[in-house]
Parts: structure tokens; C-alpha cells; sequence
């Protein structure tokens, strides 16, 4: 009866942000984003593995529906692995879609920092050009922190700055002078060195370590001189405020510059 | 009958963060705070004057209670009328709060970014240090504009700042320098000059404005030249990237040797 088939169309892609662990920290269009109907994709590290996004709106209280498809995205800096599996999750992704249905991507923490999901839509947009992308930000791991521990991530004329702590010591020790709070991502490989330097610039009281906020097993300590020597989990950060920075005349100049402009 | 009346116990302080202008990005949470009986108190500029944190509530279909209290937070940089106005608007909390019923702070964007809230919990349990303060975060202004335009803030390790325009050109123009992304917050009194120092580094290919993201009166212009000599609104920022930023040698040698101690 169908002899003259229409032509296909592509499911969109939809970036899901679920926040980084408290299913009620997903916004209300995520939320309906997941029970729209659509394919549900969510990235593991290998075959098999527990998904920490899967398991945000698992706990949340949503059925994860059958046919929700896991996509593999190896943990590893060897290009060659990278490449094939990029690849591989892209073509699978294009697949998906073809069908027409659309697909949610579940991405922790928000969708536009530091996830994977820009590389994953650029990716299946090589492939095909065609596909809409449609991304749904969300909280990103460094508000929900700062909720939790109660302080401000910055206020008023404050500037902020969201680095992997893996730039080193001497890197972060020159943007303490640049900014009131700087959020140190991905501290576990050198959290001695940063702990060093927090205490040699007298930082370490106003620091707060925070690990999977929102999540069942979060960890907040604020005594961050006890971390020596632990081994921390890779979902964690160091917020970082510098009451005592020093704004240079130049930028007092610019901002009552900034005032007089104003009406 | 109720001779021996028992302590009064305050009712919780609570920073409900609604989003940049989309009511469909208020969390699960937030929304739930709204509904739960709590008197709500909303910020406005001028008695009687419309309220955008409000807005955004009243846009994703909820009634306003009757009893909803604004607080006057005046624009204005004269210390003087600053501080009678934040006497006034904390006192008037600690009076909401002693009936023993919580209060709902209704906040724009994050509650710990660049907002007031922090400012009017302090103020709050300075007079009254028993009251309990609780933060529900949202989606930054930042992460929406973000997901909008459909370009990532940050990718694996990239460098994230977000500073107030007002620090001027030659602040700006040294960040670009450190940081791949720079969310310029406030740019209406200095747009012209941000401008020319982006036309000067060939930066205005990969930057992008946003006003009011998510409200109604949305507006996204990718061709920011065109903005030049414009008045824009209070509630607009810049996102520039910069994706020929030199990643200095010291910087390279920090990422190789997390690298080598990663397992």
C-alpha cells in the first residue's frame, strides 16, 4: 500500500542535561524531555558498565525504557581507541535517528561544560548534516556545590574562573591573583601540589571540596588540609575563593569608567 | 488554651534559583519549592515595578499567591540608600521568617551566580543567626545562552571565565590570552569598546550576544559588529571564544605530567 515511501527524516538529537546527581535538580524540560517518548542513549566508559548519568534519572524515579541504548566512550588519551570509538558512537547515534524518533542524550552536570555532549553532535552532524541538535542546559556541577556549601560562586564586580586543575600549580597560582573564586576541576592527579599551594597562600580556609554533589554518596569537606594523600574520585572539584585579591588600579579605573557611563 | 505559647521557630530561608527566563528550566526542585505553601518574595527595583524573577515564575503557569512580598533592591551605587535598603528588606524577612513559615527567595539564573541572594541570607542571619538557609541552584544565564546557540562553553581542557564587561578593555583583552571561553556579563555601559578589541583580535566570528535568554524578548544576534552603537539591555552578555589561544609550554607540561601520573 506504501509503494511510494516518504523520504526518511532524522530524529533530532537532544542533549539532556540531568545536573551533576540530584535527579531534582533536572529542569522541568529535561524532565519531559525523558518521558517524551524518545530513544534514550547514555554514556559508559566500557561495555556493561554503570552509566552515573543513567543512574541520575534512574533515582529520580523514571523507568529506564528497554530498548535505552548505552554508548561507549572509552576512558583513554590513545587517539587511534578514541577515534574508532567516536566513531562508532556517532554512526550508531546516526542510526538511531534515521528511524525518525528522536533521541535524548543523558548528559550529568550541564551539557554545554565540560561534557562530551558538543563532540557527540558535531560528530553525528558530519555525518549527517541534516540532523538538528537541540541541547537543554542544566546546573552545572560548581552551582550545585556552592548551593551546597552555602557560598556565593561570586557576587557583584567578582570575576570567576572554571579550569581543569591539571594546567599545574603555577597556573592556578597566577589566576588567584586574577580571580575571587576559581574552580579547580579534575583535581585528582596532583591535589597534594594544589593542597601545597592553598596552604602557602593561605587560601586553605576559604577552599571546599566537593565530590558528586547531589548524589547519594556526595562528599563535601571543608577542612581540605585533611585530603593529603587521599586518592579522590574523578567527579570532584576544589572551589576556591580569594577574599583578599587584589583588583589593580586599572581595572577601579575601568570600572568607575564603567559607573560614569551608566545614566 | 494556649497559655504557655512554645519558642517561636523560624521558618527556612530559601534561594529558589528560576533560571535565566524559561520557566521549563526551573529544576524539579525549585518548582516544588514554589508550590509548597511557602510565602514567596520576589526582588523588584521600585515599589510597585514589575519583577523579571517573578515573570518567569508567572510565565510557567503559576498563580502568584496573593500574600507574595516584593523587596525593594534599588539600582543605585549611593551606599547611603544601599544600606537603609538592605536593613529594610532583611527585616522584613526575619519578620516573614518568625511566623514560622518558610519563605521562597525567587532568583533569576543561579542563585550563586552573580546574584543577591548570598548577600540577603547574610544580612538575614545577621539579625537572625538561628534561621536556617537553604540554596537551590539553577541554570546559569551562561549555560542557557550556551545550549541556545548550540556551541560548548568548555571541552576537556579548555579554560572558563565569567567576569562582569565593567573591568574594561585592557582586562578583557589580557584574559583572552588565558581563557578559551570569556562570558562578559553587563556589557551595555562598554559594548562599543568590547567590539573593537574583539574586531582587533579577529574575534567576532566566534562570538555571539545574548539578551535575556529564554524569555519571550529573547534576542541572539551571532553578527555582533552590528550591535555597535546600540543601547542593550541590563540583562545581556557575550560569549566569546577563542580558539587559537595559545596554550603556553608550562601549561603543556603541567597537562603531560597529570597525564603521566594519571594510572
Amino acid at each position: 500500500m506504501n509503494d511510494v515511501l516518504p523520504t526518511p527524516r532524522f530524529g533530532r538529537l537532544i542533549g539532556v542535561s540531568l545536573g551533576p546527581g540530584d535527579p531534582d535538580l533536572i529542569t522541568r524540560r529535561g524532565w519531559a524531555a525523558l518521558q517524551s517518548g524518545a530513544c534514550w542513549a547514555y554514556p559508559v566508559k566500557k561495555a556493561g558498565e554503570a552509566s552515573y548519568a543513567l543512574d541520575i534519572a534512574r533515582r529520580g524515579g523514571l523507568a529506564v525504557p528497554e530498548d535505552a541504548e548505552p554508548l561507549v566512550f572509552p576512558m583513554t588519551r590513545d587517539a587511534g581507541v578514541l577515534a574508532r570509538a567516536w566513531a562508532r558512537v556517532a554512526n550508531r547515534c546516526v542510526e538511531l535517528l534515521a528511524g525518525g524518533r528522536d533521541v535524548v542524550f543523558l548528559v550529568e552536570g550541564d551539557a554545554s561544560t565540560f561534557a562530551t555532549f558538543g563532540h557527540l553532535a558535531r560528530a553525528v552532524r558530519e555525518l549527517a548534516p541534516v540532523i538538528e541538535v537541540d541541547t537543554i542546559p542544566g546546573v552545572s556541577s560548581f552551582s550545585a556545590a556552592a548551593a551546597r556549601v552555602g557560598t556565593p560562586l561570586a557576587e557583584e564586580d567578582d570575576t570567576l574562573a572554571v579550569i581543569p586543575a591539571a594546567y599545574g600549580v603555577a597556573v592556578i597560582d597566577h589566576l588567584l591573583d586574577e580571580f575571587d573564586t576559581l574552580i579547580l576541576l579534575k583535581v585528582k592527579p596532583l591535589l597534594d601540589e594544589v593542597l601545597a599551594l592553598l596552604e602557602r597562600r593561605d587560601l586553605l580556609a576559604t577552599s571546599c571540596f566537593v565530590e558528586k554533589v547531589g548524589a547519594p554518596d556526595e562528599r563535601v569537606v571543608t577542612d581540605v588540609a585533611s585530603l593529603r594523600g587521599e586518592t579522590v574520585h574523578y567527579l570532584s572539584l576544589l572551589l576556591v575563593q580569594n577574599p583578599a585579591r587584589a583588583r589593580g588600579e586599572l581595572r577601579r579605573g575601568c570600572r568607575k569608567r564603567a559607573e560614569a557611563l551608566q545614566p
